[in-house]
């Protein structure tokens, strides 16, 4: 068994983009320059917030973070997005989510320029993703793809399993990994919550990719022997015997299905830490258009 | 076995159309307006824009052909794209494909402005029909969905298996029958290429969408009883005993194949009578956001 291990991928991506932006200074060329918008003080999106900005940092980029109170109008909101659009200093922007109830996401992440949707999450980038046109591929599917494809996993030929159709994970999982391409050409089956007889489909399975949200929702016996397991969920779940009252575990029941695995990414440590990577990747790509 | 009676259908759809335009007429409204823009004299392509301007006069439709030399630029064909996007008389219009070789087809289609693109080939509306917003769905993927509601093919918590990856057909209508909603919730298989053992695949299939292209591609011995069948596949097979000297081929062996099912599209008269009168419930819905 094989751990793909998303902490030392991301790192190495990471050092990747630093020895691409120190080219860029060498060249006397702009460095990529990420905006992220945060509306509200909602503790685990100033976390995530954080993180991005302390990446940027880390790989040299240049950042603004944006902060807006609560009670932002969504006018407000749209009116700094058109200005974030109309900034040519900012290659890409993303904008925290969720947004307060009073405030239309759909709407704002529409307004967001294409060209500087590093989140990848504007319809437009959406449908070029899935006509193999240039796109921004969104953060976690993408460092799936980095994940199988530097640990040379074989998915050409491979059945593949899905399970949830979220619109940032499941759904174009599914669509990437059945078209041609690194880590694609795989046979792909998504499933949902009206599947019937998962188990079924997924002891068929060579590859599974979980992201449901459900803890420890993948069981050994659901498996065969030698599958690779991709598990995107991540769950605080309460444990007493840990000093913040509560373990991260999971939609894989990591300690038995490990055991028939040939490759299993770990929670936390595999998905999660790919996610900014994969954010800081689609950044420099965007600042490399943007000449 | 159920035929799932394309041309039937098809007309039902157009009599219905023609009711909302009496409608608009009495009403005082503007009737709905398709262009279609046709480059060059390809004897096929202008065989589809004729149907195509015909059935829009069969259900009271305003149509405008625009027939361009062979030889136009693609900027010229691009002006021509961008008079029709701000035209308002026009609701929505086609480019007929394929274009000549020295036309981006690519760039021309994204021309279009999705708000008037009742093809729904521009990846704006791509991208808003997978992550389930107002779309205008491909008219083929539509009118596959339609015959399956109106037939009330049970789809939900159905396995389908999809064969072939195409931007067109096998690539929405993989999304679009895992969605939520009519002929949707299914658990959906992508097939294609590099898909090994594909019979052991559509043998687990309750519903099997073929998208090939290769004539009578699947075989009774391919399927379960009890399967429903959605041929897409239209060839032309030498045939010396007809006058023409061919005979229409769907990708499925009907005689063989329609034994085990119990719905089956013929081919002719199944899926591809089912498009043009999807093309014009688009022109129809465009005309209705376009008020």
């Amino acid at each position: 068994m094989v751990l793909l291990d998303g902490k030392k991928t991301a790192n190495d991506i990471k050092d990747e983009i630093t020895i691409s932006v120190n080219e860029m200074i060498d060249l006397g060329e702009k460095v990529p320059h990420l905006a992220a918008v945060l509306v509200g003080s909602d503790g685990a999106s100033l976390t995530y917030v954080g993180s991005k900005v302390r990446a940027c940092e880390r790989v040299g980029f240049n950042s603004t973070l944006i902060e807006l109170p609560e009670t932002t109008s969504e006018e407000k909101l749209l009116k700094v997005i058109q200005d974030l659009n109309g900034n040519n200093d900012i290659d890409g922007f993303i904008v925290q989510l969720p947004l307060p109830k009073h405030i239309d996401e759909q709407k704002v992440l529409n307004a967001v320029n294409p060209a500087k949707d590093v989140d990848g999450f504007h319809p437009e980038n959406f449908g070029r993703m899935a006509l193999e046109m240039e796109s921004f591929i969104p953060a976690t599917p993408y460092g799936i793809l980095q994940l199988l494809e530097r640990y040379q996993v074989i998915t050409k030929g491979k059945h593949t399993v899905v399970i949830g159709r979220s619109h940032i994970v499941g759904r174009p999982m599914s669509i990437l990994m059945s078209q041609k391409g690194p880590a694609g050409n795989s046979t792909v089956t998504l499933t949902h919550s009206h599947t019937k007889n998962l188990s079924e489909i997924t002891k068929q399975a060579d590859i599974i990719i979980v992201a449901l949200g459900v803890p420890e929702f993948l069981k050994a016996s659901m498996v065969k022997d030698g599958v690779v397991i991709v598990d995107v969920g991540i769950s605080r779940v309460p444990d007493d015997t840990k000093p913040r009252g509560y373990t991260i575990k999971g939609d894989v029941a990591f300690d038995e299905v490990s055991k028939k695995s040939s490759f299993i990414t770990p929670v936390p440590g595999g998905v999660g830490p790919m996610t900014i990577a994969m954010l800081l990747k689609n950044t420099l790509i965007a600042r490399k258009r943007n000449t």
